[in-house]
């Protein structure tokens, strides 16, 4: 009998579904309309899922969080979650290793379409035109002193938190104009281009920094990390760009430095409560905001699905995948 | 006596002004609070500006269109004018040759700024991000159904009408995707990189754009260029992006291939009649809409007055400045 695995919800990768798993699995999709308690039900013996081997997780229904409560059922079978997505901060990587299942992510695929966002809100940022559409919508043309507030990207310091694959994808875009680009991780990036400045202290990098771009994941230590201490440390009417996760910026500080003009703009993809918003970050009328917008195009989502499927195939056809998450390599 | 010029305003290059004419000219601002007929009066013999040598133009008061009629009140001591814009669309360029009357505008100075306002509604009309950001805005999170009219702008077509300075700097910062560039020009460009593709033929450039930049200036041949016929020659779900001048596209047939979906989106910096905008535009939710940004940093709008000044410096020390404009050249 075919090894089951259960996809949470196919968007583009329909024919590439077929292609994949034709005579090497038995395919099924979630079935959203149940909830958590009753789909626990059925990950038990004689439940319709209690033999799968492999899931493929989105971001839908129950399948958001994948906490240790829901973890700890998963049958004996299972042994490979990929999540169709290159964060995993609501996944419990510790429960499933507990339990022997590995997790893949889609690393690259989602590079290309997160740094074009960085990119736009770089722009919007420094050119301030968020404000500029919507004065222009409510026929009001340009709003005043805009030119005083708003910068040419050419030249200026970029500093990428964070160069993976998401900041290098940046660094090469924002180097056509060139913006100067500095970056700190916790070691020197091996093959990254001559034109990144690697800095070991991150407070010295944030001096110099006319605009910082956050690529990092969300842990336990890069929660609330981008701080008082650190936005301060920036250079007055300096620019914050966040297209990793809400969670990663102290919110009540950046809005402080927003509200003290101590920060020319932010532009921010992701927030701390999504799909929440904080009511006091829509007072400001220089920033940028996108409802997490990082990876939405049919290209890169098709992308993203086919890479994660891919993962379960080569698991199942080779026994390891392409994709585990790092935690996971020994 | 030292020669003199009139500057209708300036907003950075307060310090350069100095540097520049210190010792070589005599310089005043122009009196805003006076109207049209008053100035021509004191163009007049007799009047404070009737031995002026030089004006340097910008966007402001009656200065707004130099037109024949105010042209032809000039004093004969006027040689030079120097436009603080890369346009010169609202000048009369016949009515000042007629009058022995040299013009200069700031083409290279407005290339950067412009071009990344190009690339910024590039990326806003693929990804949709106007009205995500209104969605957001809205408490309403993500628009419904986005990511199935989104793009990745990576191994997509530009196609630039005009690969002039400003067209050229918009290939080399797509080029970092990269989107595959082809244009069209009357001729071939010399010296253009060789990732842009010329056609002779623009309808058998239309035909393989998915999106069409429009970088060509205003004049009684390109009103309206950009026509029906044009825009139905294009690929249905096409995008259109114009940060030339407003009257090169036919607006009424753009709205109507938006309305009929032939066109999946527009970005316009421009407007045929700013600072008025269509109503009838601001009915699509999926467009992105900006008050004519183009040149709007501090950094730009410096680099453009330095350029015009300098075109009149240089007039009155060599007796020549370097951008005459090319109707003036012989």
């Amino acid at each position: 009998m075919a090894p089951k695995v259960l996809l949470s919800e196919i968007k583009w990768a329909h024919e590439e579904v077929k292609e994949l798993f034709d005579g090497i699995a038995d395919v099924s999709i979630l079935d959203k309309s149940m909830d958590k308690s009753s789909f626990i039900k059925e990950l038990s013996p004689g439940g319709k899922y209690s033999d799968i081997v492999a899931i493929f997780r989105s971001h839908v229904a129950f399948f958001r969080h994948f906490d240790k409560e829901l973890i700890d059922h998963f049958p004996p079978s299972l042994k490979w979650v990929a999540t169709n997505s290159a964060g995993y901060d609501s996944i419990d990587v510790e429960a499933l290793k507990a339990k022997g299942i590995y997790l893949s992510n889609t690393p690259a695929a989602v590079n290309d379409a997160t740094a074009t966002t960085a990119l736009y809100l770089i722009i919007s940022a420094m050119r301030q035109y968020s404000n500029a559409e919507r004065s222009l919508r409510d026929l009001k043309w340009k709003p005043a002193g805009n030119a005083a507030v708003s910068h040419d990207l050419t030249g200026k310091t970029l500093a990428i938190l964070g160069l993976g694959g998401i900041g290098l994808r940046i660094a090469e875009l924002v180097h056509a104009f060139p913006m100067r680009v500095i970056y700190h991780n916790r070691r020197k990036a091996e093959g990254a281009p001559e034109y990144c400045e690697y800095f070991e202290d991150v407070e010295e990098m944030l001096k110099q920094a006319d605009v910082l771009n956050i690529s990092i994941p969300l842990n336990a230590s890069t929660t609330g990390i981008v701080g008082e201490k650190w936005i301060r440390t920036m250079k007055k009417g300096s620019i914050i760009v966040n297209t990793a996760r809400g969670g990663v910026i102290d919110e009540d500080a950046l809005i402080r430095a927003l509200e003290d003009g101590h920060l020319g703009s932010v532009g921010l993809d992701v927030l701390p409560n999504e799909p929440h918003i904080n009511p006091r970050l829509l007072e400001f009328s220089n920033i940028t905001l996108l409802p997490h917008m990082g990876t939405e195009t049919r290209d890169t989502q098709r992308k993203m699905e086919v890479r994660a499927l891919t993962n379960i195939r080569d698991y199942l056809v080779y026994g390891m995948g392409k994709d585990l998450v790092p935690e996971m390599r020994t």
